[in-house]
């Protein structure tokens, strides 16, 4: 699906909000693509970030998952306006082993308030890629005062 | 509702399986209450784990949701038993904006394979507690290895 | 929780509301309790509204989850809004075998454009009553003309 | 995504399942399409399955959804095992008018007990086709007696 940005300077606000988001820094994640209504993030697999079997933690892999959704979906918001996750939900559909965890997000709709998103998490060894969990989003544009926040 | 344990050594079990988590020492989090069908988990607010509007990130409190949920279903199961999350949905109804997160999990419904599980997220500050999010989540009882992880 | 209602006459303009969604009245579905923030709807069970094993289909049941949420959030509404079903999500806890289907929605947070409602479905028999499902939903106010609907 | 069925007759059984899906035949869905890990439902459209603006109620709609991930999951199970919905998500994108709803549900992944899947809700019209819903389900094998069920 192809998306016209209502903001040409996305990227770079994507960016600048990205790099504010200090839950991303502390987990070691990484902004790798963005593009209008799509946007990747890379987390590379750390012990630091395991439940109790040595798998990455599902609230970790949706914290990636949840800012790649919630950026996908402001890429193409117009400038000035402030994105919030409403909700979301996750199924788990493999182990999160891997050496790096590829969040993709991507917008399935937009309305004036509402975005609906999706986003896979990939997990690549040297032997491939393995689809780790799958994330339906809904996020909400918000251009006065926060209402609910994410 | 009250759970009678399979396992009346759950508390332990409990304990134990969730210091091999290490997301949750990265992020601060400590297990706070354990009964059988509810487990309690704070995380007191940092900046290191904040989206770009200085709220905790949905994705550090859905971890602590899903460490609720996933120990209150585990408290319930028999011993030798793992657990596993199979999906879960949160709602984010405020901004997480507080000193200390307190996740509530506890288990609605109990089957031989699937527990269904619901958690509260609660800010508390100096003023009073606000629910910040609750969560819904299917969570898996694993006897042999797993086939799905969370 | 309780709450108060921005529009005195709510009772009545959601029991109108009720009377115009057909699906429910081709079902067989009656609205049998409002209030501020809480609302109900019954459903007998009936042959034809079931799935292969003579349960009353899941989506059957998420139809009456459904509009007892948006109800729920219509009752808080002020005058002239509209109310629309953005997303839920629907855990089926127990086969739905029994004489009458109890919905109850319940708001859990309101907000200008967002309203989060949670509900539960009760089978009741002579025998007494089993939770057969639980709903975590978002619903929206409309002002204008409508950006999604449920 | 290809799947290679482990019932050879997975259609027949496929097909012979759904037809007792009596909440199918009450608001006149037809099964139009079964393979290994996808099926189609079509319900045409019509004014006794609406809300309260003439749209296909969201309950409605996430029956046949419901309907078109349990078969696409049922396909790929083993001769003798029988399918329940654990639980799902949908989003609703689009009001729900037009000629015909085709519900497309695929299967994602698949485990010993659990296998998660997809389906997108689209409208047609004489002018073209609009995804009006997406769902993300977990449905479960079942062997023995059923413990859950939608």
């Amino acid at each position: 699906m192809t998306w016209t940005p209502k903001n040409p300077d996305f990227a770079r606000i994507v960016l600048e909000s990205f790099s504010k988001q200090q839950a991303m820094s502390t987990i070691g994640a990484i902004l790798s693509r963005v593009e209008a209504g799509h946007v990747e993030i890379e987390l590379p697999y750390h012990e630091s970030l395991t439940q109790q079997h040595g798998f990455l933690h599902a609230g970790i892999v949706t914290a990636v998952l949840d800012s790649s959704c919630g950026y996908a979906a402001f890429s193409l918001m117009p400038a000035g306006a402030g994105v919030l996750s409403i909700e979301f939900k996750v199924n788990l559909l493999a182990p999160a082993k891997g050496d790096l965890l590829v969040a993709e997000g991507r917008v399935l709709r937009v309305g004036r308030t509402i975005t609906v998103c999706q986003a896979d998490g990939l997990m690549r060894t040297k032997d491939g890629e393995t689809r780790v969990a799958t994330m339906l989003a809904t996020m909400m544009t918000v251009t006065e005062r926060p209402e609910v926040t994410g």
